[in-house]
């Protein structure tokens, strides 16, 4: 019997539980404190409480208690906090467990991949059982049962295989990848473009300007990419594009609801304490931003994004680049 | 100077005669009789009358005189309509004029290329001397003044950077390419894309399934269109994945609408029939699937659109075909 720990019971955790409950799957959730175990155990099963799957879940803030005979380890937390938490766990975990990460970012300070982060901080596990999950994935939308895609990524082929099995569902299709770095960076920096296509919208410059920044922001994406290890099919592949679609073209992203505030001239502490969640792209923009700066990586959307969030570059010079075609040696 | 004849009026036509006037070119737009001259020209003069740009649009039903000392003649006109209107104006095309094809569509009976059309019927003109104008264009943004970009291809590299130069303008930023196949495809197949996408729509399978399915389609549209000769790196560019999210994730999209109604139960022919203008993915998804036949492609999620419309699919069963990720060899 396969059981599973998640570290972090966001939203996207507390979905992929009930998606692995639904298999049979027994999941334990931490919480950071027994309060929010308590409200969350209480949540689901007022939510659920004629549907038998709900028995499958526990919730608990004790670290060893959740990772009691895990098979896999699955990482639900914001991208930030991801160091933190591996720290707090990696005395529990043991080389035959499989370590996915949920969480679609980059560390700010460093740059680093959340698959790097796992690897530094947790010794005993190889990163050959590190695997990432990614791909066009609203919450949401897998709460209701609507069907969708998934990719799951590691550099050992077996590894992806098993992580495959365990979420692959009936209206979940998972699709495995060795592009772990791809499909790490794809969605990460989608979320910088998101950023950025929220700002355009901000400043309602319309649809042909919205595709036209996506295009060249995602073309610069795969660029920066490739030159940090990354495969390009992977950034046309669901991780890449079809996240990218589905973060820019929705209105239930965070960072596009950012960007979309800042452009209309709010600033941003005030868009960030107004909202209840993280929107990753604003601390993975500043990851994007040195990592193409220590590259000599030549990145004007990037650093258009980060300008407008971090340096008070004034939103509407987006539009005053836009008559250059946003960068003059775009590929079209 | 440079003059300007335009075959047909189109929305698109339109756009483009308004966009040329506003840099001050003399552009002579041809209507199929002079009654719609006359009412095109009244349209014109009465929403714009405070703007000095009107005089230098005219409207004739003569060809002889649309096409007097033109230097490029601008192809306005549906897919399906070009070779008839070529044929009608190729009497007066002479080897010094640039002819730029701006329909999106693939010819349903042949499944051939606008510039191929042009080449057959009209002998005079060098294939040198045909390009096609592709990208993230809505119309009603363009006339709007906001800022917009836009991709010229020809196999000629002179008569792309002629034709650049005609068409880009402030907030319309023109950039060159020498792939015509390519950008000829994106446009079409964007438009078959697109219907399938208002399927997933109209089924109401939300945006997950929805960026599976732009994504799944325009991986098989690259191959396809890299079989027949096409650059890939074009359709992940602005005439490629820019065209396509203006067109999949707008709502002013004609060939989204009909695979909407369709999916929710109505008959095409009646969809048609309600429509005031022409949706050129339903002629070009013809087209689409006899070329992915004639190739031996496998082209499932063409043939599934194909199906749907012509062939009495049930819309569901697109439903049915995500459970098993809508092809089983997709690239991810």
């Amino acid at each position: 019997m396969t059981t599973v720990a998640i570290a972090g019971a966001t939203t996207w955790g507390n979905t992929i539980a009930r998606l692995l409950a639904r298999k049979k799957i027994a999941t334990s959730v931490w919480a950071k404190t027994e309060e929010k175990a308590r409200i969350l155990r209480d949540e689901l099963h007022d939510a659920s409480s004629d549907d038998n799957y709900v028995k499958y879940i526990t919730f608990s803030n004790i670290i060893a208690d959740v990772l009691k005979s895990a098979d896999f380890v699955i990482w639900a937390v914001p991208a930030q906090n991801l160091r933190g938490v591996a720290r707090q766990f990696h005395a529990g975990i043991t080389d035959n467990m499989i370590l996915v990460n949920l969480a679609k970012g980059l560390e700010a300070d460093t740059g680093k991949r959340m698959s790097e982060i796992l690897s530094e901080e947790i010794a005993s596990i190889s990163p050959e059982r590190i695997c990432v999950l990614s791909g066009p994935n609203l919450s949401k939308e897998i709460n209701l049962g609507l069907p969708a895609t998934s990719v799951v990524a590691s550099i050992k082929t077996e590894t992806a295989e098993k992580a495959r099995e365990l979420f692959n569902a009936p209206n979940f299709h998972v699709f495995t990848s060795s592009d772990l770095i791809g499909v790490e960076l794809c969605g990460a920096l989608k979320n910088v473009v998101a950023l950025g296509a929220g700002m355009v919208d901000g400043l309602e410059l319309g649809d042909n300007a919205k595709a036209t920044f996506i295009t060249l922001g995602w073309d610069e994406v795969v660029l920066l990419g490739t030159a940090l290890g990354a495969m390009p099919a992977t950034f046309f592949g669901l991780a890449g594009i079809g996240d990218l679609i589905t973060t820019c073209a929705g209105n239930l992203s965070r960072n596009h609801y950012v960007g979309y505030q800042v452009a209309q001239g709010k600033p941003l502490h005030e868009v960030k304490a107004a909202m209840s969640h993280i929107a990753e792209g604003i601390d993975t923009t500043i990851a994007a931003h040195s990592l193409a700066h220590s590259l000599r990586f030549d990145a004007p959307i990037i650093n258009m994004v980060y300008s407008v969030l971090f340096d008070s570059l004034p939103p509407a010079e987006i539009m005053v680049r836009f008559r250059n075609g946003l960068k003059p040696e775009a590929r079209v």
